[in-house]
C-alpha cells in the first residue's frame, strides 16, 4: 500500500491500531468455513482497528477515494467464507466497537457491533432479561450476525436476527452515516433501510450498532429428548406439536449414530437407550406450572405419534449435558467434512430432503451425515471426506443437493449465508432479474465496489 | 387515454373489466384518510381489474412504456392517501386475485393480493389456525397489508405484518415477475428484496401474492381492563408486565371521558366504574390453566403498582363488548377529526409524549384526544376541528406533535405510513444520504416512475 495512504490511515485510528505484521494478520483473514472449500485469503493485508463510526468513516471515505478494498470482521465464525479478504486490502476489525448497553424498561440492547453474542447473552441475563437467538458459537459479534441474518436452533418461537433487530446505525462505503430505525416496536416511515443491511454480509455497509429487542427471561425450560423406531413419524409429530400450540423455542432432529460417536467422543453419554431417531425439545416457560402442563401435553402428542417413552431433562445440568452433544456434533464432524450445508425447505418437506440426500449419497458412495432444525425445515448436511475426493465431485455433489432442495420449494441457505463459495449456486434458483437487482442494489450503495467485494453477488 | 392503449388494455384483461365510467370509478379513487387533508384524485381515471399476475405484468409493461401512471388498489382502508391517483392514470384494483390456500403441515396461508383479512382470518380458524395481527379494518386486502406493513393492535406478541411475510410474488413497474422467499422460516440467500416491498406501500412494484406464517389458534383469551386513577403509575405498570415474561396479544391504552363517550354513541355502557385511565391487556393462552395462571399474575402486577381491581372479560361476549368500544373510538372521533396521526416513541417514553402533546393542544386551544397501543409506543392522537381552523394551523400543530415524537426518539408513523400526506415530515428526520436512497431505490425499481407516483419520496 501507498505509504502516503498508510499514514494517513495511522492518523485516523492511531499507529498502535495499524499493522501489516503477518504474524498478527494471519489471525484476522480466516473464518469457520471448512478447509477443503475456504479461499485463499490475499497477501497484502493491512489490518485496521477503529475505536469508533467516526474513525470507520474516515477510513471508509479514503479507501473509497482511493478504491482500496475493504473487508469487515467481527468474530470470524462464518461458514462460507464472507470474511476473508480475497483480495490485497484493508481487513477492518470492529472488535474495539464493543460497548453494550441494557434497556430495562424498553426490553432492549444497544450493542455496538464487536459486542460477542456471549457478552450480550449475559447483560441481558444480568438485567433479568433474554436473548432467545443462539447462532451456534458465542465469540460471533453483534456487527456480524446481524450482517448475516444469523440463525440457530432458537429460532422457532421469536424468529431470528432480522426479528429482534429495532434500529441500526451503519456506514456506508462511501463513508456517510446512517442511523435507521430505533427503540421503535413498529415504524413505517419510508423504506426501511436497515432491511437490506441486515443480510447483506458486510457487503452494502458496515454495521457499527444495532438496537436489539430482548425478551423477559425464561424463568422454568425443560429439554425434552423423543427418540423414535420410525423417522416418518417423528417428522410427522412436529407440524402436530405448533398445531397444538406449544412453541417451543427449539425443535431439533438428531440420528443415534451421530449422536451417539459424538457423545463418546467427549467422553458422554447420550441419555436415550432406545430409538434410532430423536427429536430435542427445548420448552421454555414463565412458570413451573405451565412448563409441567406443555412437557405433558408434549409428551402425549409425541408418543400418540408413534414415540417412545420421552426424556425430560428438568436440571440445568442434564439439560447442559444434552445440549453439549447436539452443539459438537459440528465440531465431531467437522475434521473430516469437506464442506458444512445448511439447505432448508418448508418445514414439512424436511424428510423428503432427507431421503434425497441419502440416495444423492448412496449414488456417490460417500456419507452425508445430516441434523438440523427440523421445525424451522433447516438441515445441516455434512460432506464427508472419502480417498479419492475431488473437488469436481464435490461440487457435482452439492449441485445436486441444491437442486433437491430447491425442487422441495427451499433455499440453498437458511442461516450461514452466500459469502465467497456459494455465489454460482445463486444462479440456479433465483431469476436473471432478481441477480440483476442485487448487483444494482450493491452498485448503489458501493459505486466503487471497495466493500467486501466479491462476495454474496454471482 | 389514447384509444389505441386503451384497446390493448381492454386485450389484456378483457373488455369487461376496464372502465372510465365516473359512477364506478368513484368507489376506486379514495381510501379512508380524513376528509380535510385528503388529496384530490385526478379526474381521467381508468379502473382496470386484472385476473392474474399475468395480465398484471402485461398491463405494467404496455403502462411503462407509454409512461402511463398506476395506482394499485387492495381495499382502500389507508389514512395517508396511498391509493388516491393524484394524477391522471390507471387504478388497478387487486380485487380479482382472491384465492387463498391453507398450508396447515407448515402452518402458512398462501393468499393472494385480493383477498380480505376477514377471509385470512376466517379460513386460518377453519384450519385450526390463527392470524394474530388485527390491524383494524377487516376489508383491507393482503396487497395493501404487505405494502403498507400493517401493524394494529395485536402486534406485541408476534409484530406486525413483515414478521409474518415468508414470501411475496411482486410484479415490477417494468412487468418483471420476482418470486422471493417460500414457505420458508429461514432464508439468507442473497439480499432480501422482499424486505423492500413490505412498508414501500405501492411504489416499489405490485405484490400479487404472500406467503404468510400462522400460529396456532388461541384457545383461550381473555380481555382485562384495569382502571387508575394516577396515569403515571398506568404506564409504569407496562414495562413491568412485559419484564415480568407475559406477552399479551395486546396492551391499548384509553381513557374514560373517550370510551364512555364512544360506549353511548353506540347505546353501550365502559364496564369500569371507577378509574380515569385504563389498560386494555389482551392474553391468549393454550390452556384454561395457564389463562388463569396469566390473569392472576397480571392482576397482581397492575395492583402492585397503583391500579384499582381489575376487570376480567372471560366470556366472548364480554370480551367483544370492550374491543368494539376500544374500536370504536377511532369511528366515534372520525367526523371531528382533521387527521388522525400514528406517532411513535420507545415505548418507556409514550407518557411523556401524550404530556406533550396535551400542552400542544393547550398552547393552541384545541382538543387532541389520543389512545394507543401502548406497549408499542404507537399513539393515535386525532386533531380535532375548532371553527376557524386552518391548513396552516394544522400543519403548525402536527409538525410541533412530529418534532416531539422525534426528540423522544420516536417516528412519526409508526403504522399508518407516508403515502400522499406525510411526505414533507420525512424531511424531518431522516438525513439527505437515507432520503437520496430511498429516490435511487425508486429509480432502480421503477425508472419510468409510473408506479404510484408522488407516493412516500418527499
Amino acid at each position: 500500500m501507498d505509504k502516503k495512504i498508510l499514514s494517513m490511515i495511522k492518523e485516523i485510528v492511531g499507529e498502535e491500531y495499524v499493522t501489516n505484521n503477518p504474524e498478527i494478520v494471519k489471525g484476522y483473514i480466516y473464518d469457520e468455513t471448512a478447509l477443503p472449500v475456504r479461499p485463499r485469503a490475499a497477501n497484502n493485508i493491512l489490518l485496521v482497528k477503529p475505536a469508533n463510526t467516526y474513525e470507520i468513516s474516515e477510513v471508509l471515505k479514503l479507501a473509497n477515494k482511493e478504491k482500496i478494498p475493504v473487508f469487515p470482521r467481527g468474530g470470524g465464525t462464518g461458514l462460507v467464507g464472507a470474511a476473508i479478504p480475497t483480495v490485497d486490502g484493508i481487513v477492518l476489525s470492529l472488535e474495539r466497537l464493543d460497548k453494550i448497553e441494557i434497556d430495562k424498561d424498553n426490553l432492549m440492547a444497544i450493542a455496538e457491533a464487536g459486542v460477542t453474542l456471549r457478552k450480550l447473552l449475559e447483560e441481558a441475563e444480568k438485567a433479568g432479561l433474554f436473548f432467545p437467538a443462539h447462532p451456534g458459537d458465542e465469540s460471533a459479534q453483534i456487527g456480524g450476525l446481524v450482517a448475516c441474518n444469523a440463525g440457530g436452533s432458537r429460532a422457532v418461537k421469536t424468529g431470528v436476527m432480522r426479528n429482534y433487530i429495532r434500529g441500526l446505525e451503519v456506514v456506508l462505503p462511501t463513508g456517510e452515516v446512517l442511523s435507521l430505525g430505533g427503540k421503535l416496536i413498529k415504524d413505517n416511515a419510508g423504506y426501511d433501510l436497515a432491511q437490506l443491511f441486515i443480510g447483506s454480509e458486510g457487503t452494502l455497509g458496515i454495521i457499527t450498532r444495532a438496537i436489539i429487542r430482548l425478551y423477559p427471561k425464561s424463568k422454568f425450560m425443560a429439554t425434552l429428548v423423543i427418540p423414535y423406531n420410525n423417522r416418518e413419524e417423528a417428522f410427522k409429530t412436529v407440524p402436530k406439536i405448533l398445531q397444538s400450540g406449544i412453541i417451543p423455542l427449539a425443535i431439533e432432529y438428531v440420528e443415534r449414530k451421530l449422536v451417539e460417536k459424538t457423545a463418546n467422543s467427549l467422553g458422554m453419554k447420550w441419555p436415550a437407550s432406545e430409538g434410532e431417531y430423536f427429536l430435542m425439545i427445548i420448552v421454555s416457560e414463565q412458570s413451573e406450572n405451565s412448563l409441567y402442563e406443555v412437557l405433558e401435553r408434549l409428551a402425549d402428542i409425541c408418543t400418540s405419534n408413534g414415540s417412545l417413552e420421552p426424556l425430560i431433562a428438568d436440571t440445568r445440568r442434564e439439560q447442559d449435558s444434552i445440549l453439549k452433544i447436539r452443539s459438537e456434533i459440528y465440531t465431531f464432524l467437522k475434521p473430516e467434512s469437506i464442506d458444512i450445508l445448511d439447505v432448508t425447505v418448508p418445514p414439512a418437506n424436511v424428510l423428503d430432503l432427507i431421503k434425497r440426500i441419502e440416495k444423492i449419497a448412496n449414488e456417490y458412495g460417500i456419507e452425508i451425515p445430516v441434523y438440523g432444525h427440523v421445525a424451522d425445515g433447516n438441515l445441516h448436511p455434512h460432506i464427508l471426506r472419502i480417498d479419492g475426493w475431488s473437488m469436481e465431485k464435490y461440487k457435482e455433489i452439492i449441485g445436486k443437493i441444491y437442486s433437491e432442495a430447491i425442487r422441495l420449494g427451499g433455499t440453498i441457505t437458511g442461516e450461514h449465508g452466500i459469502g465467497a463459495i456459494r455465489k454460482e449456486y445463486l444462479l440456479k434458483f433465483k431469476s436473471a432479474k432478481e441477480i440483476e437487482l442485487m448487483k444494482e442494489l450493491k452498485k448503489l450503495f458501493d459505486p466503487n465496489n471497495i466493500l467486501n467485494p466479491d462476495k454474496v453477488i454471482p
